[in-house]
């Protein structure tokens, strides 16, 4: 065969790939490598949509995940997984698309704090359930209460990325609105480390507003109720920050505004970009650039200059109320719920920005059991010994909790931001053991929060955050800061214990002392007794206060 | 507003996200997350592209790259890459559409052992030069010494996925036949661990057929020439094997065929199914089923119980000759080229099944270096220490070679299914030392090479393979018939070790041995002599053959 030839070969085998068909071939892309993982990655997208969805529309969240075993045995076969939401329901003509395509949503083209953000996952789901047991995913749906519930079944063209639908239809519904999702899988039903109890338990922890309840394969039924009634304040969108927008996207902007005149494109389609920081990009770009400047016929050497003229104005970071923190109350509450400690360190840090992305870190440490034996300060300024003897669990790593615009990530922990924060950050100096290069070892729990418009994951799963190095550096001060904190507790936990030991071996002297003053002075009995209770009175207030 | 008019309002934002739009905004997916990588990906794309298409059409691989930085200072600034090869080329209606779309290609949809699959990567390439310099990337590509060569200038129409041809000319060029791909794009040119330079060589020592030449930014230029004019086997394509297709996907597969008969279609769809597996499948079916079943009606309930059947059937592994090792020769001379090595141990395990893809793994092992000290046996039988005392190493970790379709992969070791195999082996056994969970330490080279029609990748940048436990237990298999050769060779080098230190101690004392004898015999000095050599043959002689 010739080389003219061969290129002709090659080139009749071309042929567009669709997403749906990469993904299918590619699942465990998308958490769906496992059937284990598969159940929980499908509970996660469902869930994370409801939650979302629920409080777009000022609803306070209400979820009931059911997940029953149709065939197989144990804790393996075909399980049929249900959500359930009291949401605002999705209209009948959107509904296709969203559960039967992949990349199709409304999170995506916005900068606004969300769960979601690829309008992927629940698609994903569904495609996972028909490649595994052949069968459509049902979907009900309800916007209002004066008209009826919708059910589709739709199952995904993968060829086309398109939805298939196989039947529509009217159901009775319980519910004024809100949204079902159905899907039967192969699947595996476990408890503890990546199990969906686990997943929803963690929920409920950075989310207090949120009421779950989970119906598990064998009957039982698991709720966390909600502890608050006050919904989160909702994340402001915003526009790019100029700093965060590459050339190739400057460009493509300029192309694709609809403002007619430069000024006017720099002060609508960003963020922190005023009348005077307009002017003075426009001045410090030069290259015949001006305000009234056409932004569609702005050539790309003076896209250049006005690029160049970005970088070097001073625009301040942006507004603080596009990425909303769980907050200091709800990061105790949260952890305390987990395992009541007896110190706490919480740091909600200040909003920063990744390539043109705003976002903010949270960090919560919880330090021992609040039962664990410790020394305090009695009223009367005496030190005393309480709480019982219990788990130390001194010698094991900490307990690291993952959170992403508060939803708990389970997987690929060694590949997350988080935990090499943590592994770099120098835990020694805060009095905790740590093994090179690992995480620290004692009876400790860390949350870490990234909220942000845009949370760059390492894979469409979700599960990890990449490690670009503003996100680093925020996550290690957080971790810092309250590494200091915990620093200065265990310092005094550990004076008021080598104080409280240094106190019992001077009592068991202070009588002889006393005896021997009474001796040597003839004093009676009575008298040598308020001798010693003076002088141990002398040695309780020489104690330095804390 | 009320909950419709919200769910309205939802609706109205959902949207369509291209596929290039996506990559756009999580490029760290596909290898772009810093200028350093960002130059590497690119170089990586095109050259794995050069290499593919010229196997395929039967030409000896030649790819030049030069790498040359236009602006910037230091390693940093504007670079632009060039790669250039001897290849088919390609017919002019394609150019646009494989440099300028995401998802297209003609890998994706068969079955065979190639360095790219996913049709993604120098799309991504060039949407990253263009979203970092604004400027479109340009081909040269000519398929036939009679025809000119065409110049393209391409950008990607992001929100679309599609390419915008900028312009298009005919232009003199030296070569016959080829293609030439040049982006300008912001960059970083390092030198060591991550580098193209590295990349080369690594790509060079698995490829001894492809001769590859770099011109770096500073004009110096590397050649890696080859060491053999034979091609590699091209590899087969085959059907998908049986046991791999989910019930859903065979769904599928029964709609889209072209057969008229079950029969016909169970033995033109899948490897290693003729007359009789066909007959058997179907046998084992029942539910009515027979050869001449019309496939396209087959309902979900008959097809659920044709996946049942096909899963208890027994079918052969596919066949050998659809993926194609390096081979034993091959590695040696690769493991060769970086270091001369005094032991070898290498294995290519027999083609084993994950999902219905049939793969084969290769372990090479290249222990200490060649002119290390060590002691040999001479002809005569006699122990002697050769070679000069070197770097041994010892204490450093294991240096390690991945491949996949002998691509090198240079990042993300960490999450690699190869690095997972070596650490979870016990090399202690084999006489190393390896700190718990970790690589083993010692002056040892491994090199594990994945050839499959379609390597489970963990992102998009196709650097770490994922754990399919097949995969993971091929390696493991692979690693510990290495291993045991390691073993048995590092016993016999310490025997021989602690021998020729008894021998050194024995000898020292032979002389007065001999002399003790020969007074009280009374020998003469020659007598004596011829003693203490018939006593040192003797301690010679008494060595256990190794």
């Amino acid at each position: 065969m010739s080389v003219r030839v061969h290129a002709q070969t090659l080139a009749a085998e071309q042929r567009t790939i669709s997403v749906a068909e990469f993904f299918s071939k590619n699942r465990h892309l998308l958490g769906f490598d496992s059937p284990a993982r598969a159940l929980l990655t499908t509970v996660k997208e469902a869930v994370d949509n409801a939650i979302d969805a629920s409080e777009e529309a000022g609803l306070l969240p209400e979820v009931v995940v059911t997940v029953a075993r149709r065939s197989g045995k144990g804790n393996e076969g075909i399980f049929v997984v249900c959500v359930e939401d009291a949401g605002p329901g999705i209209v009948e003509e959107q509904i296709a698309r969203i559960f039967g395509k992949l990349l199709y949503g409304s999170k995506f083209h916005r900068l606004a704090q969300s769960r979601g953000q690829q309008g992927m996952g629940i698609s994903a789901a569904g495609m996972y359930g028909q490649l595994t047991t052949g069968e459509p995913m049902r979907v009900v749906s309800r916007t209002d209460a004066d008209s009826p519930a919708r059910e589709l079944k739709i199952s995904i063209d993968t060829q086309k990325n398109r939805p298939d639908i196989h039947s529509k239809r009217e159901v009775p519904w319980h519910r004024p609105h809100g949204t079902l999702v159905e899907i039967a899988m192969e699947g595996q039903y476990q408890h503890g480390h990546h199990s969906i109890p686990l997943y929803l338990k963690l929920t409920s922890v950075a989310n207090p507003h949120v009421s779950l309840t989970l119906v598990e394969p064998d009957g039982t039924t698991l709720s966390f109720p909600r502890s608050t009634t006050a919904l989160p304040p909702a994340p402001k969108r915003i526009q790019p920050h100029p700093h965060g927008v590459e050339l190739g996207r400057l460009i493509a902007m300029l192309k694709a505004t609809r403002a007619k005149h430069l000024d006017d494109f720099l002060r609508t389609e960003f963020t922190q970009v005023g009348r005077t920081r307009s002017r003075r990009i426009i001045e410090t770009a030069g290259a015949g650039l001006t305000g009234r400047s056409y932004p569609k016929r702005i050539a790309r050497q003076k896209a250049v200059a006005l690029h160049r003229a970005i970088g070097q104005t001073k625009i301040p970071a942006p507004p603080a109320d596009c990425v909303v923190p769980i907050g200091e109350a709800g990061i105790r509450e949260g952890l305390a719920r987990e395992l009541p400690a007896a110190f706490y360190a919480i740091r909600t840090r200040p909003p920063a920005v990744y390539r043109g992305n705003p976002f903010l870190v949270e960090v919560g440490l919880a330090y021992g059991r609040q039962d664990a034996p410790h020394v305090v300060v009695t009223e009367d300024g005496h030190l005393r010994r309480v709480g019982a003897e219990g788990d130390r669990r001194a010698r094991e790593p900490v307990r690291l909790l993952r959170y992403a615009n508060r939803v708990p990530l389970l997987y690929q922990r060694t590949h997350c931001v988080t935990t090499r924060a943590i592994s770099e950050t120098n835990w020694r100096r805060y009095g905790l053991e740590q093994p090179p290069g690992s995480l620290p070892l004692g009876p400790m729990t860390i949350l870490v929060h990234l909220a942000s418009v845009w949370v760059p994951f390492t894979s469409e799963s979700k599960e990890a955050i990449a490690a670009y190095p503003e996100i680093l550096r925020e996550i290690t001060l957080a971790l810092m800061e309250c590494g200091r904190e915990l620093g200065a507790h265990l310092k005094r936990e550990r004076r008021l214990d080598r104080e409280l030991e240094r106190r019992h071996a001077i009592e068991r002297y202070l009588p002889h002392v006393a005896g021997a003053l009474g001796e040597i002075l003839g004093l009676p009995e009575a008298k040598q007794r308020e001798v010693e209770d003076r002088l141990d009175g002398l040695v309780q207030s020489s104690r330095r206060t804390p």
